[in-house]
């Protein structure tokens, strides 16, 4: 483990954790960012220490950074002091936290998923928007779901606007990632209910025969589940539009449909 | 009316409708801006027309359009043609939407809200995030809410973001703003249920005893309601938390507590 301070904004280093705000250089490093004290004491709760942790010169003290410095340093982790200003161009924000780390990318593999560990399910295709998808790891971790699955061309959960919109679920929530026929076949090899949240005419979302494990399915923020995805599921279930609209953001629809579906399971719905 | 080509970045008309992107702008000259041939042709459909429409020289051919362009000419309003790089910088987005407009501030007063109008309402206090915002608006449209009230300091409902993430709604939905004390005033002047999204402990929110016109009132992002204001309520419901974290977004929670209000309501639960 390495500790110092760095004061300068061409270093090396700096410029290494900077580049983790785009994609590819996340994957090539296998790192993200994630920022602020609460979020890395979750990270830090969940068995998830940063490989680099980064400070502001200028924080105050707090009793859980400090446990979060020695368990960094136990670890064998690297320490950066760095000013606010430094650390500002880091997280891309103008007022950062007084705290960042660099975590190994989470294994996101739909192979490795139990799905026994979860009595609901969040599926999510084509999610473009990183704030949707922060919002629905939140959403799935406050549902207990068993997790969230991204389905063909999702933002990228690593993304710092997504970390950021999960408030800390993206430690908490089992994330995987697959192409459609990755995963129905997944699917099909084992139980779970299929349930898609569709717009066009289905059975009312409200009391339908929900089945643990039940996978909720929401689509695209503008185009909604294709057809074809739509009939793959067993069950396609509708929310009423009473509007002028006929539409409901994507993480919002997929937060109701999960309510119901959590009622459902736990009055014994299976 | 008048009909203009503008190629100038530093033309005073361009100037003036960028400013409305500022907040302070916006209020002093009581315009806002709105994007997109759907948006614009949904305002159009519940009333509401710009004052000034901007449409890119490159756009492509549309009948909506066209009909828009004829009501805009007919109620006297201005149109300005521009390049797709100034309605750029006009809307900040590096790629605008072929079609813009400056519309009148809408009317927020509360005392001008009629109750009878909807079974539910929302109430968001203290809610910051333009984007929650718009959701919201878009969520009260989708359950046929009566309307959304901003309580205390809430993030401005005609900003570019708040605008985009309402989908329209901002045009359909009834918005008013107050001051708790003011809101609360009005709200017991006539009938109305005042329901609590409590983070604490209160009855859960399935088959409470809601009751129309049941007005939702849901806290700001981080810090939840004032314990005063959850105390001057009719009814304190919560969510289920099931996770690790005892949040969700308040959009998200918003938007469950009203479907959930809305089955009850429209079940007879009044």
């Amino acid at each position: 483990m390495t500790r110092r301070h760095i004061s300068g904004f061409s270093n090396p280093a700096v410029k290494a954790l900077r580049s983790l705000r785009d994609k590819k250089h996340r994957r090539r490093e296998g790192l993200f960012l994630a920022e602020g004290l609460r979020l890395l004491t979750d990270a830090r709760r969940c068995g998830h220490l940063p490989r680099t942790l980064v400070l502001s010169d200028r924080r105050d003290p707090h009793p859980l950074l400090i446990e979060l410095e020695s368990a960094v340093d136990a670890a064998g982790g690297d320490i950066i002091e760095t000013t606010p200003e430094i650390l500002a161009k880091i997280t891309g924000k103008d007022n950062p936290q007084a705290v960042a780390g660099a975590f190994a990318e989470l294994d996101t593999a739909l192979e490795a998923v139990d799905r026994t560990t979860g009595k609901l399910w969040l599926v999510a295709q084509d999610l473009r928007d990183p704030g949707n998808l922060g919002t629905m790891l939140r959403t799935a971790d406050a549902v207990g779901a068993g997790g969230l699955i991204l389905i063909d061309d999702c933002a990228d959960p690593f993304s710092a606007e997504a970390v950021r919109a999960s408030m800390g679920a993206i430690f908490t929530v089992r994330l995987a990632q697959a192409g459609w026929a990755e995963f129905l076949d997944w699917l099909r090899r084992g139980e779970g209910q299929l349930v898609a949240a569709s717009l066009r005419d289905a059975q009312p979302y409200r009391n339908a025969p929900y089945a643990a494990p039940c996978f909720i399915l929401v689509g695209n923020e503008s185009q909604g589940l294709p057809a074809a995805y739509e009939n793959a599921c067993d069950l396609r279930v509708t929310l009423p539009m009473r509007g002028r609209a006929d539409s409901l953001n994507a993480a919002v629809a997929g937060a109701v449909l999960a309510y119901e579906v959590l009622a459902s399971v736990e009055a014994g719905g299976n």
